[in-house]
C-alpha cells in the first residue's frame, strides 16, 4: 500500500494544481467528485476548480477519471439479468430531434435491450421526457425495478434520471450552468458518459450534432468531443461509436412535444412524408449501429436493413406501443393524431417573399420553439404538451410569397407572436437555389479513429 | 441617461466575459463587489469569476474599478476633521517586520496623522495587531469614533479592521484563500488599497518586500505589484510611493510578538544594537517619505532627517507611549523589557559548524516563528504573546561551531523543537564569506515611474 494513499487531500491544493496546468491523479479527481456528491466540498471550491479546468483543459486521463468517478458516485443500473445486450443512443441535442422514439423500438424489435435515461427541454433544445409526457398518463419517473420490468417486457424503456443515479453530475451540472463552465469537452464528456455508463450499457451510439442548431457549432469542436467520448467510453469497457450528424435545420417537420410524437407514430405506421425523410434515415442509421454493436447484425449496414424490416413489418410500432402502455400511457390518443392535438392557439407564418429557403439558423429556431411554450428557459418550468412549430418548407424548398412557411401551436397568441418573430429572423429566403447542404452523417468515429484523432 | 444603465446584470454573464478575456466595465465590477458584500451573488459564482480573473488577468481599469468598488462597499473613515494630513504605510508582509511601531510615532511626532488599520499573523508572516496585543490591556478593536479620538490626542493609532469597513474584501479574501486565487497582482492590489483608501488617506507609502521571505518572491512580480498599486492609488487621488525593500533575512533581530515590541522600544529609547540597524534605517526611510508626502518636509531626505531628530529627541517614544496608553495598554511592562518577557519554554540553537551565515530562507524562518506559537496557521487561532525567535547572527555574520545562532521562546519545548528543525533547514552556513546582499531599498516607484512602467 502506497503511503500517498494515506495523505489527506485538500480541495484548495487540487484547485491550485489545475490552475497551474498540472494533471490530477485519479484519486484526486475521485476526491473532488465524492466531495461534490456528498457536499463535503463547498460549491465555491468546486466552481473555482471547474473554471480552472475550463481554462486549462483536462487531460485524457483526467476525463476518464472524472467520468468513472461520476458514474460511481451513486446507484447504478445493472441490465445484465435481462439476458440481452444493452445498447443506448445519446444525442448532444438539437431541434426537432426525436430519433429516440424511433430508435428505441427499432433496436428493441431487433433483439437488443434499450435502457434509455433521458433529459428534459432546456434553452433552445427540446426534451425527450417532455415529449413523451405529452401522451396522457405516460410516466417517466420509474424506479430502477420498474425500469427493469418494462425493459424485460418491451425491450425498451425511456425514463428520467433517478435522484440516486450519478448525484455528482446533478451537483456539477447545476454549478457549471451558473458559473459559465458548461462548454468544455472534458466536462461535457464526463457529464454525458457518467449517466450512460451508470446504466450498465454494453454498447453506445453517440449522435453528435454539428451545424447552426448544435450545441457545438464548430465542426472541429464536435469532432473532438466525439473522439473524446468514444475513447473514454471504450476505456470504460463500453463499445462505442459516434456519428457526426447535420443540425443545420430541424430534423423532420415538427419541433415541440405532442407534434413530434405524432410525426414518429406516422413513420412507425409506414407513412413517408417527404419532410420526415431525414428523420427516418438518421433513425435507421443510428438503430443500425445499435443493432450491430449489440451483436444482432454482422455490420452496421446489415443492422440498418434489420431496422428497415422492423419498421416496414410493424414490429417497431408494436414495440413502441407496448412501451407506452407499460409506462402508463393512454394508447387511444394515437387513434386520431390530429384530433389528439389540442393547442390553445394556432397561427401561421406566410412567406414574406418568393424564393428558396436558403438558410435556417436552427439555434434561433430552437428558441422560437421554446417561446411557443414547448420548452423552458430555466430548469423546473412547466411546458405546454401541445405547443410547437410545424415546418412546411425545409432547406432548399421553393416557396411563393404568401405560402405558409410554418404553423405555430401554443399557449397564447402573444407567445406565438414572439415565436413567429424569432422564426422569421432565423430563415433566410434567397432568389437563388442554395447549394446542397452538408450530408446527414458527415463522419463516423470508431474506437480506432478516435485513438488516432486524439494521439 | 444611457439605456445600458438599466440593463439588468447577471453574474454568469460577467463570469463568461472574464473567462473569454474581455474587460469588464466599472458598472459590472461594482455589481460583483456589491454582490459579494451583500451576499446577493453566491460564493460559487464569485469563485468562478475570481479564478477566471486569476488566469486571464485584470486590466488596469478593472483593477481601479475593483479597488474603488471595494473601498465603497462599507463604512469609511474620514480623518479630515483632525486638521492634519493623514498618511499611512502598508507593507506586503515579511518576517520580523515591525516598522509600524517606529514609523507611526515617528511620523506622528513630525506632524502627520497616522490612521493605521492593520492585520493579524497568518502563515509565515506576523501580525501587527498580535504584536501590539502582547502589551497587557492594549485594545486594537476600536470603534471609528474611538479611533478618531486616539488620533486626535496621539497623532497615531493602530487598530483592527471594523466589520463594517470594506466588507467586500472580507468576503473576497476568505474566498480567495480557499480557492487558490490569492497570488494575483490585480486582486492583491484591490484588497490592500481598498482598505487603505477607506481610511481616507491623503498619502500612502508602500513597503513592497522582495526576496526569500516575501509574499512575491520574483523581483519583477514585486515591481509590477508596486507600480500597479501606485498607479491605482494615485488614480483614486491618494499621493503614493512604493519602496521595494529587502526581505532576504528577518528585519531586526527578533520575530515574534512581545520581543518585537521590546526591540522597538529599545530603538525608540535611543539604543542601537547592530542587529537592529536595518530595521532602524528602513523605518527612518519610510517615515521620511510619509513626512514628505504629508507635506511636513520639502523632500523624502529632509523627512528622514526630521524622523531621525524625532527619534534622537525622544518625541517618537513619547508619541508611542501616548498611543499605547490611549488604547488601554499597561505602560509598566516597558520598565524592564526582559522581566516582562515570560515565555513558557526557552531553547537555544547552536551553530552546527563554523563559517558564515550565507543564506536565510526567510519564508521557512517565518514558518519556524509560527511554530513557536507566535503565529497562526489558520485565521481565528490564538497566538502566544511571549513566543518567537531571537536571532544572534544575521546574514554575513562569522560564527563558530557551538555558538548560539538563535534563541526560541514558546508555549512548549515540543513546539520549539519543530521550530528549531525548520530554522536549521533554513540557514545555510558557508566556509566562504557571502557576497554583499541586495540593498535595503532597491527601488523607489513614484507615480511617474509607475505610469512609465505600466505603459
Amino acid at each position: 500500500m502506497s503511503s500517498s494513499a494515506e495523505t489527506p487531500l485538500h480541495a484548495v491544493d487540487l484547485i491550485r494544481k489545475k490552475r497551474d496546468s498540472e494533471t490530477l491523479t485519479a484519486r484526486e479527481i475521485e476526491f473532488l467528485v465524492t466531495g461534490a456528491a456528498t457536499g463535503s466540498i463547498p460549491s465555491d471550491q468546486l466552481a473555482a476548480w471547474l473554471m480552472a479546468a475550463w481554462l486549462r483543459g483536462l487531460a485524457l486521463d483526467e476525463v476518464r477519471a472524472l467520468t468513472l468517478a461520476m458514474r460511481d458516485s451513486g446507484e447504478k443500473f445493472n441490465p445484465h439479468s435481462l439476458g440481452k445486450v444493452a445498447v443506448d443512443k445519446h444525442s448532444t441535442g438539437g431541434v426537432g430531434d426525436k430519433t429516440s422514439f424511433l430508435i428505441a423500438p427499432l433496436a428493441a424489435a431487433c433483439g437488443v435491450a434499450v435502457p434509455m435515461i433521458s433529459g428534459r427541454a432546456l434553452g433552445h433544445t427540446g426534451g425527450t421526457l417532455d415529449k413523451l409526457e405529452s401522451i396522457p398518463g405516460f410516466r417517466t419517473a420509474l424506479s430502477l425495478s420498474e425500469f427493469e420490468s418494462v425493459l424485460r417486457t418491451c425491450g425498451a424503456s425511456i425514463v428520467s434520471q433517478t435522484p440516486k443515479l450519478v448525484p455528482a453530475d446533478r451537483v456539477l451540472y447545476a454549478l457549471r450552468d451558473r458559473t459559465a463552465t458548461v462548454e468544455n469537452p472534458g466536462l461535457i464528456c464526463a457529464s454525458i458518459l457518467s449517466k450512460k455508463l451508470a446504466a450498465g450499457l454494453d454498447a453506445l451510439v453517440l449522435d453528435v450534432k454539428t451545424g447552426s442548431g448544435a450545441f457545438l457549432r464548430k465542426y472541429e469542436d464536435a469532432e473532438f468531443l466525439a473522439a473524446l467520448m468514444v475513447a473514454t467510453a471504450e476505456a470504460a469497457g463500453t463499445r462505442t461509436v459516434a456519428l457526426l450528424t447535420d443540425m443545420n435545420q430541424p430534423l423532420g417537420y415538427t419541433a415541440g412535444n405532442w407534434i413530434e410524437i405524432a410525426e414518429c407514430i406516422a413513420l412507425l405506421r409506414g407513412e413517408r412524408p417527404a419532410a420526415s425523410e431525414d428523420l427516418r434515415e438518421l433513425s435507421l442509421i443510428l438503430a443500425g449501429w445499435m443493432i450491430y454493436l449489440g451483436g444482432q447484425a454482422p455490420s452496421a449496414e446489415a443492422g440498418y436493413q434489420s431496422a428497415e424490416r422492423a419498421l416496414a413489418g410493424g414490429s417497431a410500432l408494436t414495440a413502441f406501443l407496448k412501451m407506452v402502455k407499460a409506462q402508463g400511457g393512454d394508447l387511444s390518443v394515437f387513434n386520431d393524431l390530429k384530433a389528439s392535438h389540442k393547442p390553445a392557439a394556432t397561427t401561421v407564418l406566410a412567406a414574406w417573399e418568393s424564393g428558396y429557403v436558403a438558410e435556417m439558423d436552427t439555434t434561433v429556431i430552437g428558441w422560437a420553439v421554446q417561446r411557443t411554450g414547448a420548452g423552458r428557459e430555466k430548469a423546473g418550468e412547466s411546458v405546454d404538451p401541445h405547443a410547437g412549430i410545424e415546418f412546411h418548407a425545409k432547406r432548399g424548398a421553393r416557396i411563393e410569397k404568401g405560402q405558409p412557411l410554418a404553423t405555430f401551436y401554443g399557449t397564447s397568441e402573444t407567445h406565438l407572436a414572439e415565436a413567429e418573430a424569432l422564426l422569421r429572423s432565423a430563415i433566410h429566403i434567397s432568389k437563388e437555389s442554395p447549394s446542397a447542404g452538408p450530408p446527414l452523417v458527415s463522419r463516423i468515429i470508431t474506437q480506432e479513429i478516435a485513438r488516432e484523432y486524439l494521439a
